[in-house]
């Protein structure tokens, strides 16, 4: 393995392997056989000797086993991944043996409709049978195993590979530490079903098709297969970026964007097969989580792995919201589940374009492998302390479930989990504390707390906390109806706006109290609810919320004193109540 | 003309006029020529003796002429708007004389590639020449002065008949009283460019296509025509419709999507020719309402009409942004514009589907045309006149120009214009409200305040009032900047929450003060910025505005005597201060 300068893995090679077969060939989920299968695989980097620090790649309807480096020095272009794999990167080959392999149904080096059918001597075509997402993936734990893999560190992919990801979770739920399913879903919608139907169209209403047998013609359906391709590249941008790198631009009468397409169909055609698009795009269609188990939640109830789910904000093939919901149903099922929800200009193809965040993610998921060269103490997290952790911590339990509602950069859970040993889930809007929090090893939700927590199912949670962040909430009497719903016990600290000095200010003054953080007025956009312990008392009787303990925290003597004598809420900055449903 | 019960227009004709051309015949935009034109056209109700209420629609890509009304008692459909046109309907045919005529190059009785061209006696096929949308509003025009139509009161269109609007507006514009333009744009993405070159592709990749010259043949490029079909389909319907109304459902092992739109394709090349698909569908491409006149702001600089731009929501072919930069251009121009954001789940063809909103905004939208059936005294609103109208009133010259931001259903725009002869317009984002304020005349924009004024240009009216609307803004130090950014003076009212009773309940009860409005609580989610006077001249302070006048308005006669003593802010209810920037 050579490496460059340039954080390369340099020149790789794919190798093939013919899998050994039980007697019968391999049994396709539709009951078909293959009597032989070659399988097409690239390493990179070292397997550990414990054989622990795999991660395998899934790659996308038309990728194939080159997904990082170069095969020769003048490749004009390295493997299709290769911003995320190296060493350094999202997955980084110092810790981790990468592995990726062209999928069953495939035209680079892994068994498909153009392969020569052992039987008849000639390429399939026709006679190819239909494969499913399972076969794909029965057929990448065959390679492991037959080179000595028996375990995952993780599996990853996009797309089509992010459903293998999901489908290897379910179906060998023991032999995978980590999931990472980017810009994917259980299924595909009816739109997506509805742009591969006319894709499917151009190719066999293609003059060459031949239903599917022309190999031996010295004619492929290219036209067709362009104009699938065509159609597909489409959906693979966001209107937006489509917009932004063509608009209606015009070159010799054609519009640019049309030049364009019509350039990503041709140099399509010149490196893929027509019946391997359509059995792979079949495969998509097809594939369905939930089919045969019931519901998405209850097929996740079988995994074991812990997962991370990336939504890709501008991605309309993929939408957002289907990766939400897998990681709905993965919490759902009691699942450890991340979610992260990047802002993507670039469409569903944002999972290999411009992918700075998308490689930061992954890499602060993946867990730490050393390899003896970092110190134990660079590890550690530096964490900035606030006033209210300490009441906090005296509030949790020993080894309860905490979910930190606006959890910032994780300080608050990494003190609770060295002093009360707790589980720990975060949730923020903020992408650079979601990586931190990753990188700390806690489950995160990529989300706004205004927008409810109806993801997180009843009673997960020992305790919720919101932790200064009620001033800032459009929604606090739904944020605190949800924190009991999903724990058994919220803690809630926020500034005190009642203090001696603010009740005189407005009194005397006529001005409104303004939160604990002075610097913002009245009109700032963040500091819109503004309360007291009066009013958050009122809230509670009025959402018929016990208040279990309070505390008042004030960093002056008079504080104190004035607290000793009942009056905390005259001099306190911080306020920090325990609640609980009544009854 | 026959009216059956269910407010259709009963039984209709199309009828067939050949124009009357000049020498050299009719001149396209290209320099082409066509000797003769047909155009096929329908007529619904009445001409007025003053020939002054004579809507004219437009129709999109695949219409054509026939709009409403059955041709034949037992007709399966009606004409394709007919929810629209007829008795007591969107366009009213009690008041106006509706006509629609198909378009130069369609296939539907206008003379198009599939007739017969005068010089050889065959059918033009590849001889038919480039047509612009500008030469289907010019030959519109000559059908309409040939049948004794001088000027529209209306001209109306969706989608690519949306288009035609834009042209009118900017090509006969002494001659169109009010356009209405909805789900279109000054020009198509370039997702929609792509889409239709895939389309283009599907029908000229056919094998019966011929360079177009297919008529002769008997083979008519259907398969082509179909695909192309099935594809734009999918970009007419929201991805969440398909959803709904297909999902994933199967049906012989087929996809339920998959065979509708095998049913849209099918039946689509029943009813239409693929040259005339090809030649509109390159007049919408090419379309640009600002090539060759600068910007969209600098085309509608020469309109002379009122506008009504619809956006639907669900569209993604024509997204309501891009409906909004036509509203955002025309009020640049200084032209007088509505804008209305309708909530559409059925996509871009949201304006043939569902229309019961789209309907009652056209209808509201429409100069009231008085048959002598209603009584001057039920068309006068009842308006509920707020306390702080009379003040507002009193704070407004004559003759001005206002923009009321949230201006509920016009009540106050109505006071201002019978009390002080405004030239008024509002901003609010509830649909009905806007439909009331259309209906009283005024301009509105339908949207969030909080979303900006940006699309109004500086200065564009003597005042901008904002009436106890601040309390619910999320950006009140924003919508104050832009106050006085479009207006030269600001009126703002709202309620007093520094009452002598607010002040004691929280320097006493320690519960923060409330907005006028009682009921709601400090959590609810619409009382988020609650002020006080004080607050308020801070806010202008650090703006940089100057207070011009501030008036107090209670009930109560303690009130007035405490305000007669220059402590009115202790017991108002209401404040109204008028503002403008300093210096």
């Amino acid at each position: 393995m050579n490496q460059d300068e340039n954080n390369s893995l340099g020149i790789v090679e794919v190798k093939t392997v013919k899998l050994e077969l039980p007697d019968g060939g391999f049994k396709l989920e539709s009951g078909q056989n293959l009597s032989e299968i070659d399988v097409a695989y690239e390493t990179y980097s070292t397997l550990a000797a414990e054989r622990d620090n795999v991660v395998f790649v899934c790659h996308a309807l038309t990728g194939d086993a080159h997904v990082a480096g170069r095969h020769k020095p003048d490749d004009p272009k390295p493997g299709w991944w290769d911003e995320m794999i190296g060493p350094g990167k999202g997955i980084d080959t110092q810790n981790y043996c990468v592995i990726c392999a062209n999928v069953l149904g495939g035209c680079k080096g892994t068994t498909g409709p153009s392969s020569t059918n052992p039987a008849t001597g000639k390429p399939y075509g026709s006679a190819f049978p239909s494969i499913t997402v399972g076969d794909m993936v029965d057929v990448q734990k065959l390679l492991l195993e037959q080179i000595g893999i028996e375990r995952l560190a993780a599996v990853i992919g996009g797309s089509l590979g992010g459903m293998q990801v999901l489908e290897w979770s379910v179906r060998y739920p023991d032999k995978v530490d980590n999931c990472i399913c980017i810009g994917a879903a259980s299924s595909i919608t009816a739109q997506a079903l509805a742009f591969n139907a006319v894709g499917r169209d151009a190719i066999k209403s293609d003059a060459c098709w031949n239903g599917g047998d022309y190999y031996e013609t010295g004619n492929a359906p290219l036209t067709g297969l362009a104009q699938a391709r065509k159609l597909a590249h489409i959906t693979y941008l966001s209107p937006e970026i489509m917009t932004k790198k063509f608009g209606r631009g015009q070159k010799d009468g054609r519009f640019e964007i049309d030049s364009y397409l019509e350039h990503k169909g041709q140099t399509f055609v010149d490196r893929f097969d027509a019946n391997s698009y359509l059995r792979i795009a079949e495969a998509m269609d097809k594939y369905d989580l939930a089919e045969s188990r019931g519901t998405v939640k209850e097929a996740f109830e079988k995994a074991q792995s812990k997962f991370l789910i990336v939504a890709l904000s501008s991605d309309w093939l993929f939408p957002p919201e289907q990766s939400r919901e897998l990681a709905n149903a993965l919490l759902a099922a009691g699942r450890q589940v991340s979610y992260c929800y990047l802002k993507a200009p670039y469409g569903h193809d944002a999972f290999l374009i411009n992918i700075e965040h998308l490689a930061a993610t992954v890499k602060a998921f993946l867990p730490w492998v050393s390899q003896g060269e970092i110190e134990e103490s660079d590890r550690k997290p530096v964490i900035d302390r606030k006033p209210d952790y300490d009441t906090i911590v005296g509030m949790v339990k020993k080894n309860a479930r905490v979910l930190d509602l606006g959890c910032g950069s994780g300080g608050l859970l990494t003190v609770l989990a060295e002093e009360r040993a707790i589980a720990g889930a975060g949730i923020d809007i903020n992408l650079e504390d979601v990586i931190r929090v990753l990188d700390k090893g806690f489950d995160i939700f990529h989300r706004d707390i205004d927008a409810g927590l109806a993801m997180v199912p009843d009673g997960a949670y020992d305790y919720a906390v919101l932790g200064q962040t009620l001033q800032f909430s459009h929604k606090p009497q739904l944020v605190l109806r949800e924190m009991l719903r999903v724990a058994k016990e919220g803690i809630v600290s926020f500034p005190n706006s009642a203090k001696l000095t603010d009740r005189l200010r407005f009194a005397l003054g006529g001005r409104m109290p303004r939160s604990g953080e002075t610097h913002l007025e009245w009109y700032d956009t963040r500091n819109i609810h503004v309360t007291t312990m009066k009013d958050f008392v009122d809230l509670c009787r009025h959402e018929g919320v016990s208040i279990v303990e309070e505390q008042y925290i004030a960093n002056g003597s008079l504080s104190n004193a004035l607290a000793g004598c009942g009056l905390g809420g005259l001099c306190a900055d911080l306020m920090v109540v325990k609640i609980a449903r009544a009854g």
